[in-house]
């Protein structure tokens, strides 16, 4: 059976202190992973309403409602200083637009210290990546990063389904130590060295499940999105190539797996905002009637412009970004996509 | 909109003289994308009850009864000479299972025709592919040959959901005229030279598909299901290679499309295969409560002796011949084949 039952009575617990910053669902479905490893997981969280319901009720308010947590196993604080002092390791996992907002209030030291990207989007104040933010504002070497790749749905970790991570590194040291940290009887974890690369397969599969929604809404079929896929694997090493040149096997779990999960899932929050605007919906209007938030819709932006620059042919990006930004209509756009495919 | 009206009314109308050899969906399927360029299309049927129910209802008895045909369109038969002698380009879109049944009544002339296998499956007379029964039994040089890949569900040509097509042949002046007979306004077609690529590749996604849908009635998940596709992509790559080196690029949609159409949609009748026995069913049980071909099922035993003969290292169609044809417990070896995947 995929559903396993929890291991967290594990008898020797992970001494790596660990600490998980974000609310959201996947940062939720983060600290599960962790608790079944480590004795306290620390957890710093928007604001102090979601830190007392998280204490009083043992799961978090609104996402992944179904988590439970005992109150041993975790620490919760709104601190992100007091986080990142008590902890070696610390994963950052808010949407994209509100990660500057929590780092920035760092002034403890934090050298030495492993920081973790589990963000899979662009950071608009620098309108670059996170790890390159992490590089250029906070001196945080490649070094002490790493970044987690899926495919990797909250809702499934939630349910305890058998999911595979990828986590990039350099150091083969932080590597096996963040292996032993995430796994566990539902969590299967492989390394690779592709830091960036693992970053922007991660940004970019958001926008191509847009698009898989966006064909999906306008009537498009399973036979459809099948050559769109298999567009969009392609489409995807083109540009990590242009960005960053690395022995890689796109058709490995973090990128292609990552890929499937996100363009084909129903638990796709990026996939579902596509499909409304298939339907019909304007952009401003789908957005605003989601209460999470599509990466790849503020990643489309960034990630168009970067392969204008690098004079890349991204046919399914250029789509998708015209009609996130341009107000082009989608019918008429996946209409001409169509002639580009094959 | 992905669904068009049909163009079965275009003035110009191609000159080529088209047989489907068939009555299965994607047999009815092709006369359905013949007839939007073609003037008539004869079609070989297996028995004179289903010739005559088309003729008599103008659709299928029995599969895409939807699909429509005006009686000038269609030329119904159930002799293959008749067949043969008639026309320059034959499609055989039988179940594997009954191709040599059907070809081997064949007495008449078939010099310089041009033959092409719509069929996804293994012929079990020679325990071969197509193009090699073909080639050696019927001494039909691969020069006459041709292989139609998806990914293309028959349901979707059904409902004229934009589908795409891709015809390997030796030869560019084959290739021109085949894809002139079937581009239409819901068919794109694309050429490529790589024939038992795109025969092995049809094959090898249905054996996954099958393991696709054995994951999902064990219950595992989206997750995983991305991970075991992405495995799936690159163990056929090491199949193919192994069969016939080549410059192919398996994302291309022959390959990595069709492959996805198989494992995700559930029109895909070696998907509902697989569920049945993850959900508990026999193998036999499962077989006798589908009234159409799982092909995956008799590939399984062929393609895993290939794998063994050529010594590869194919972990999923290992489990997915021992589940089919050991008994092996579909739990015990999907637990088995979850450390192995990456």
């Amino acid at each position: 059976m995929a559903k396993k039952k929890s291991s967290s009575s594990k008898s020797v617990k992970n001494e790596t202190s660990v600490g998980v910053v974000g609310s959201g669902s996947f940062a939720t479905a983060i600290v599960k992973m962790l608790v079944e490893n480590c004795r306290t997981v620390h957890w710093c969280v928007r604001n102090e309403f979601v830190k007392g319901a998280i204490e009083l009720r043992g799961h978090n308010p609104t996402y992944l409602t179904s988590v439970s947590f005992t109150p041993r196993s975790i620490k919760v604080t709104t601190d992100i200083n007091e986080l990142v002092s008590e902890c070696e390791v610390i994963v950052l996992a808010t949407p994209s637009i509100y990660l500057s907002d929590a780092v920035e209030k760092m002034t403890c030291n934090y050298e030495n210290k492993i920081f973790i990207s589990a963000i899979k989007g662009i950071v608009p104040k620098v309108n670059d990546v996170v790890a390159h933010y992490l590089r250029d504002e906070f001196k945080i070497g490649f070094r002490n990063q790493a970044v987690i790749a899926g495919p990797c749905h909250a809702e499934e970790v939630a349910m305890e389904r058998l999911s595979y991570l990828t986590i990039a590194t350099v150091e083969d040291e932080v590597s096996e130590k963040l292996n032993a940290l995430f796994s566990s009887s539902f969590i299967n974890v492989h390394s690779s060295k592709d830091i960036l690369g693992n970053e922007y397969s991660a940004i970019l599969k958001n926008i191509y499940a847009i698009g898989a929604g966006i064909a999906s809404g306008l009537g498009y079929g399973d036979n459809f999105t099948a050559v769109f896929v298999s567009n969009a694997i392609r489409e995807m090493e083109v540009f990590l190539e242009a960005i960053y040149e690395a022995p890689r096997d796109v058709n490995e779990s973090a990128y292609l797996g990552d890929l499937l999960v996100t363009a084909y899932s129903l638990f796709s929050r990026n996939r579902n905002l596509g499909n409304l605007i298939g339907k019909g919906y304007t952009v401003k209007s789908a957005i605003q009637s989601m209460n999470m938030i599509a990466e790849g819709y503020y990643a489309a932006d960034s990630i168009y412009k970067t392969s204008k620059e690098k004079k890349l042919n991204t046919p399914i990006i250029d789509t998708i970004y015209g009609i996130l930004y341009e107000e082009k209509n989608a019918e008429k756009q996946f209409k001409k996509l169509t002639a580009k495919l094959n």
